[in-house]
């Protein structure tokens, strides 16, 4: 059957709304379309970190305190590994290690990666769909004033630390989007689409990079809901605030909800940007405001109740039909 | 500087002889040069069971107990493997896959096995050269009343339980063999070639049926000496006993004498095989009687300072040069 929600999401602050979500929608009815833009070949294996990370926070054995990798999870792979000389800049673990591998070997028997995340999550007893934005390779690349890096290069070999001048999401203009999600957003049932909190730039727009992904987005008769990953004029996690800087933007929720603008029919803010509101309704945006910083498995129930509620109010008003037709 | 003293060897059996001979020979003069017809790839990383089991225990870190792997080693990796539902026949520690996922790396950028062994061996303390047999696949396979089985699929798969019926090692009629383990067999300074006590046919065999190597060890200056794999009537470990059963050869000493006929000079025999020593001599072999069984690190050593100082009365009987000459 297909979705009745869908959500867009990366990696750490998008799977906390996304567990959320499968404590408020029925697993048969939610699916999860995630980043792959953040997908790298390294030591020969091939490592999708976002899947993984709302694969393990979904199968209920992340490191919570962390937002990646697995609970308990030991190191002594890259203890060997180092000894051994090899590279040691990302870290993974001896159980993390074991998904790496056993993907890396069935992609390159001819699975798709979509085939291998189904299964595995479903062994890790997911009962929600984990969908990758796509089988073809997407490879986000930040242009940074120390040249080109690819994307784990620059946010964990660099840890975010050079300066962004552009961000290129390779493959996007070409790639074709998963299969499921393309069928979702296309069928008048779906009852809600959700955009995560993850970071707009980072996470989020590998998948509007895709032409197909993005204009069925626009076109879906479901209506779209944001929510913001800005909270008072500060990112929760991650480089979100640094990146707006440096692209000259204002660290500030109603930045992104313009940046979405065209593809979302409500917004929601924090309680703490009450004050952002107006201008954000002024733009044909529904507004939706309380508390959206997912502390604990309770605020993220909360705040996927109040996002399917919220959905549940709004019209969709960016393809209703024109009034002469 | 080309090795004076050249060990042949398989894995657990023969290591113990050659971390004997490291004790005795200086490092810059012992060279190990060791099967690879056991290689195979497994869950896509290029595995050198025999060539690790040397290097683990010429590093000082194998497990002793197991013969096998590293000590202390964890498994995390496989039971997150199994979880996932990979093949798990085929046990990988966690350490130890550090050497298989960087190894796998580095073959693939285009290293020799030779340099990567090399590299790693060092890099674990390793002062004597480790050299694989070849840089080329060699793989042994072993027909059986299942069918044909890959050499770990047969040995570790199925425990050796299947009746052997011929062992093929494919690719050894083309493959080059170790350029220093050729250029020390040529080398008249060469001063002894020890076939340790490792399985005949499985683990010696897939080295003699490079036929270059084979050759060279016929015409070799040097003399080469064997010790006896098998003690009074009985493998010291694992299937060479069933196979010899399997061959429809009797399971004794001399049959592995007779085996290697016109390619050593000395034999080393078990004391318990005293009473084989006569016919044994007849066969042109000079003969060696003394313990062989190494039970812990002095009896390793003692036999390699016995196997030393046996060869050193050897004179090289197989291509003396004829007295008309």
């Amino acid at each position: 059957m297909k979705p009745r929600v869908l959500a867009l999401c990366g990696g750490v602050g998008g799977a906390k709304l996304a567990l959320g979500l499968t404590h408020v929608v029925p697993a048969e009815a939610l699916a999860i379309l995630v980043n792959t833009g953040d997908d790298f070949e390294h030591l020969g294996l091939h490592i999708s970190p976002d899947v993984d990370t709302v694969t393990y926070t979904l199968g209920g054995i992340s490191n919570a305190a962390q937002g990646w990798g697995i609970e308990g999870e030991s190191w002594a792979f890259m203890d060997q590994l180092r000894r051994l000389g090899g590279e040691d800049w990302f870290q993974l673990g001896d159980r993390d290690l074991a998904l790496h591998v056993e993907r890396t070997r069935r992609l390159r028997a001819g699975e798709s990666l979509t085939a291998v995340t189904a299964d595995v999550s479903a062994r890790l007893g997911v009962a929600a769909r984990i969908l990758p934005m796509s089988d073809d390779p997407i490879r986000t690349e930040v242009d940074t004033d120390e040249g080109l890096l690819p994307f784990q290069r620059y946010f964990v070999g660099r840890r975010a630390e050079p300066a962004m001048r552009a961000i290129h999401y390779r493959g996007a203009e070409t790639a074709i989007p998963n299969e499921t999600a393309m069928a979702a957003l296309s069928d008048p049932a779906l009852e809600a689409v959700i955009l995560c909190p993850s970071n707009p730039w980072l996470s989020i727009a590998p998948l509007l990079a895709m032409p197909d992904l993005r204009a069925a987005l626009a076109a879906t008769t479901a209506p779209v809901v944001a929510v913001a990953p800005i909270v008072a004029g500060q990112a929760i996690k991650g480089p979100t605030a640094k990146l707006m800087r440096e692209m000259g933007l204002a660290v500030s929720a109603d930045t992104v909800a313009h940046y979405y603008h065209g593809l979302i029919d409500g917004y929601m803010l924090d309680t703490a940007d009450a004050e952002l509101g107006e201008t954000i309704e002024a733009q044909g945006i529904a507004v939706n405001i309380g508390p959206t910083v997912m502390t604990d498995l309770p605020s993220r129930i909360t705040l996927a109740e109040r996002a399917i509620r919220f959905a549940g109010t709004l019209p969709n008003s960016r393809d209703a039909p024109c009034p002469g037709h």
